[in-house]
């Protein structure tokens, strides 16, 4: 086992990691950029290392930096975390090239499953099912035209280095392929710095079901379940809950199949995610496949009972997976509610500031992931995200009515939060019956 | 189902109680002392009266203005939490008087339960084992003598309106008795209202080991499993965990038997709790019931998955228990630490204040009950008890180091506590290794 990991990332998931580190023993280094020098998970590591001022690109990005702390404080291994340089091959690379460990899959498993459309050229040739679309990658607009003509409207046209739901736009007819193919292509180029894009065929409000997945260095692969995470908005995951509301026994089964064949056919190691469209006669669709530990996965963690995040850690130190198939029991149903220091009702504005008053939910049932502490200041450079509220209860019912005693009881003042905005969801009906779709947030509450 | 409970208590259990309500959509209503106007319950609950003066025998032992606050806001029943009233069957003959819903067993069982030396007697006749000691109480030193050269010594002399762990005295022998007798009939006097007293063999450093029952309306009696509570300072309970380390599953078939048939002799209503204590040798002895929810239950409910509160007003509203034997898994570990507000360096010493700073700890497995927040000014007049932070692992090694790393991150400013004297317990050795009893403190600590 490693005695000591560095954690290339910040915020609640950097305190997600040295917490599991703690528990298993293994001693912690933190990077943070100079804007985040007062953050928890500088304080919360064993040691700490500033690698660059606030823009991620000069310190949370810079890998550089990352490895030089990393050979500098002795760890033997990296954690990425999630974004950042979570799912960057280089990155992966330049780690294999020190000697250092990184804790995720191969070099080629993120590179092959980073790019979309190769991504989906594998799942094809594995059988995995996938939408309607372009082979491999559309050089141009005119080649875009008669690969949309070949699909059928209508058509997403997403940046084949995007994910996590950027870099996609839609088209229902020739001309607004014309319309938004070159912007597209742009903007590619500038937020991923690659312009490659590709096509599908675009399902209109499918359910967004993505499947965890554990694989070791021996060959076994396992699947945890499912998660539903099709309360979006702007195709940003909002709550996530396990089991997905119209998940029976047999789909279950078929689509976790699936997910180890897709994990299989690229050699997968680690925890990793297999997102699937579901459309409303119950067809399912090979979306993406997200190399590195998720936002939600502890929704998976309380209902199957396993750290995935110790697993990660196990798996990289070449321990060999100790649980089969056959003991992962889905008990009870879990939801999490992403709490936003944003302002829903001045278009979710971002709204970083200092938590002058941080009061916490408690109780049966509860699990708060976050890095936040009476007197934060949150620096504005980052993700908006500061909490992860989750619940555990017998069934979705429960879990429903946890969630809103909790984020009735969650208290913040200083900045603006989505918590009422979550409570709103949580007493739709829509909502309650499970009957939603990727096209709730638009629809029930128009934004 | 009740639309409505008046929580007859405050601190953490309050909180714990309004919760569980919210949580099946019930309204509450909160009493408050003069000193608890600011207090976390009262703001949490839908209504608050406050009932008087700081002091308990003025507030929450007032039965009177607890009853009035009870028809005055209209709750049709009253859940005592633990202390206080929670054991007192004059208050719940009085709720029974006025149709109020007393949430616990019978005012019978109660006052059997109560009287420590009845309790024997029952338990004996239903071929519960107890300890050897005198039948019914003892009226004066020359009784006490006879009685203890009878049973043999060394000998505990225990009020019999006690529990807890309070007023009991040891003897050695002839002499010691002498020397404590009327001592400790008259602190139980002052203490209980009540100077019966009675006898039993003193059994050194014994585990302490008990068993949660639930009981219904219509004779399903279980238990759900045991608690291990000997980590314990003056007979107060300090460090709870379960499974009890040293038990196997034919000890706990054994002991879970006789629990149910110590519940089924006093026909159990309710959650309850059946103390054991057990001997080097392995042989157990009935020691007292719990007619309440202990403050230790959450351990049980991370193993079992059953909420007890809940259940608790299920079973006072009419419902027929819907868990079986057979339903009972333990899964898992849990561990609970009782954070109070006192310095172990100096006796102990109650430590109530302004908590300046609160930091509360978080992620997988980690459970807090509290009634403390950001500022909040701890009155003198109660328990010192503040929160408990309770964990669930995998294993037991799992859970010791999940508390661990949850009592590291635990910051509470403005006050002193006993965090860093419970990780000395869960860095003992000889706690490590599971193999303590009740004398584990005093011997390992030299509290």
């Amino acid at each position: 086992m490693f005695n000591k990991i560095l954690i290339a990332n910040r915020g609640e998931i950097a305190v997600r990691v040295i917490r599991a580190c703690r528990e298993i023993g293994i001693e912690t280094v933190a990077v943070y950029s100079e804007a985040d020098r007062e953050a928890l998970h500088v304080s919360m590591a064993d040691e700490a290392v500033c690698i660059g001022p606030a823009k991620a690109g000069e310190s949370y990005l810079n890998m550089e930096n990352i490895i030089s702390a990393t050979v500098l404080t002795g760890a033997q291994a990296v954690h990425p975390g999630f974004g950042f340089l979570s799912e960057n091959s280089k990155f992966a690379q330049m780690c294999r090239e020190c000697n250092i460990t990184f804790i995720g899959p191969d070099v080629e498993t993120i590179e092959n499953m980073g790019n979309k459309s190769k991504a989906r050229e594998i799942m094809i040739k594995a059988g995995v099912p996938v939408t309607p679309g372009s082979e491999g990658n559309i050089e141009n607009l005119e080649e875009a035209l008669v690969e949309a003509e070949g699909i059928g409207y209508p058509v997403m046209i997403k940046a084949s280095a995007g994910g996590g739901g950027r870099g996609i736009r839609i088209a229902k007819d020739k001309d607004e392929v014309i319309k938004v193919f070159d912007t597209a292509k742009r903007e590619a180029k500038g937020a991923f710095g690659d312009d490659s894009m590709y096509m599908e065929r675009f399902i209109e409000n499918p359910r967004h079901i993505e499947f965890q997945i554990l694989g070791d260095n021996y060959g076994n692969v396992i699947h945890l379940g499912e998660r539903d995470c099709s309360i979006q908005r702007r195709n940003q995951k909002v709550l996530e809950e396990t089991p997905c509301p119209i998940m029976n026994e047999k789909l279950r089964k078929t689509m976790g199949e699936v997910a180890i064949k897709a994990a299989k056919a690229v050699n997968y190691k680690g925890a990793g995610t297999i997102e699937f469209l579901v459309d409303n006669k119950g067809n399912f669709y090979f979306m993406e496949m997200n190399t590195r530990i998720q936002v939600e996965h502890p929704v998976t963690e309380m209902v199957t009972g396993i750290d995935l995040v110790k697993e990660q850690i196990k798996i990289a130190a070449g321990k060999e997976l100790n649980i089969t198939q056959d003991d992962i029991k889905i008990n009870g149903h879990s939801i999490e509610c992403r709490i936003n220091a944003e302002n829903p009702e001045k278009g979710f504005m971002p709204s970083p500031g200092t938590m002058i008053v941080t009061h916490i939910p408690g109780g049966s049932g509860i699990r708060i992931d976050s890095a936040i502490y009476q007197g934060y200041k949150m620096p504005p450079h980052y993700d908006s995200m500061i909490a992860k509220l989750i619940v555990h209860g017998k069934d979705r019912d429960e879990a429903v009515s946890k969630m809103k005693r909790a984020l009735e009881e969650f208290i913040l003042e200083g900045i603006d939060t989505n918590i009422d905005f979550q409570l709103q969801i949580l007493n739709n009906n829509v909502f309650k019956k499970g009957a939603y779709n990727t096209g709730f947030i638009k629809k029930e509450f128009k934004y």
